[in-house]
């Protein structure tokens, strides 16, 4: 189909559909004359997939374009994991964090038995994010940290479970998607468990 | 101690600590004459928050304000769920969902048990992941969902359990920081658990 009747059914103006094409993030259509091409099913979806890193997902064009380029890497034995790395890195975020904290996070998730995890991205994240915890002052025993991890870790084997296995192009897809769609419904769940405990715990009337 | 003094033990730039005072994020200090202020102990655990909601919690100098206006209003009966309206609103994101997607959430939320939702600003965020994953046409069956939401409000669980009862200040302080700096760490957890469980599944050597 031409660029206008693609943009009718993605309901996205030609020119931000000219735009993806130029930043990369979508395939040129197939030039059937000198100055049109034509597009199909793959591209609608691909819209798709950009509108939900861009929009839902939040991520800058320069972040969406690397996550679309792991997508689009010819699957390779291990692909599971090195996706992972690939799509960790190219979502963020990238956060500093100090030897002390690092060295922590090495210990903790050594103690919870997560393998081999020195090059993951995420290594750096947790020690920030430990840091900041500290530097706030907010109480977090241990036996808390546990606690979260291993309920974390549960959350993971589903994860892992549901990657499609039949074919390999899928698989990258739902790794690379997963991780940055399903974050945000994560965080929204535990958001609306809290307040659906805290109403049982307090009552209706604070929220009005 | 004076304002130099205060940047110093707080590692930061004195301009910042101006910025975060005409900002209104910092409380003046005590004025010792009518050119200097004294900043006490106070002051410095302030500016560590300010520091870790901006930073490791990516909040703007708007939607800090906010949180910290809630950590400084006067507790009242029921605060915990008071508090969560306001912590999830100003934290936000604050994201549209359509209507088919709302009742959708909403079903998922009955079924899951979570009572009075319905002025969760977390409902949308849930609708609107499930709208960005649906357009992504990543698959995921009401069976997997039910896996996650159990995992989530088990992490609830946590969360309401470790909320000090000693000092309301305390609470609302613990409930606030605790949604903003939390979810970086429980996404660190999941990302790593997927890492070592991938590791094992498929060996080290696709992350070289």
């Amino acid at each position: 189909v031409r660029i206008s009747e693609l943009a009718r059914r993605t309901d996205l103006p030609v020119g931000t559909i000219k735009y993806y094409l130029r930043e990369g993030l979508l395939p040129p259509g197939t030039l059937t004359s000198t100055t049109q091409a034509s597009y199909d099913a793959e591209h609608v979806r691909r819209l798709g997939l950009i509108r939900v890193l861009i929009g839902v997902g939040g991520l800058s064009i320069a972040r969406a374009r690397a996550v679309l380029a792991a997508i689009d890497s010819p699957p390779r034995p291990g692909i599971p994991h090195d996706l992972l790395g690939t799509a960790h890195a190219a979502i963020g975020p990238e956060v500093p964090a100090g030897e002390e904290a690092l060295a922590r996070a090495r210990a903790l998730v050594a103690r919870w038995g997560w393998a081999d995890v020195e090059k993951a991205p995420a290594l750096s994240q947790l020690a920030a994010a430990l840091e900041g915890i500290e530097a706030a002052d907010v109480p977090l025993s241990d036996a808390t940290l546990d606690r979260y991890a291993a309920l974390m870790a549960r959350v993971a084997e589903v994860d892992l479970a549901s990657v499609p296995t039949g074919s390999p192009a899928e698989a990258v897809r739902f790794v690379v998607a997963g991780t940055v769609l399903f974050e945000p419904m994560l965080l929204a769940m535990r958001r609306l468990a809290q307040w659906g405990a805290s109403v049982e715990r307090f009552g209706p009337g604070g929220a009005s």
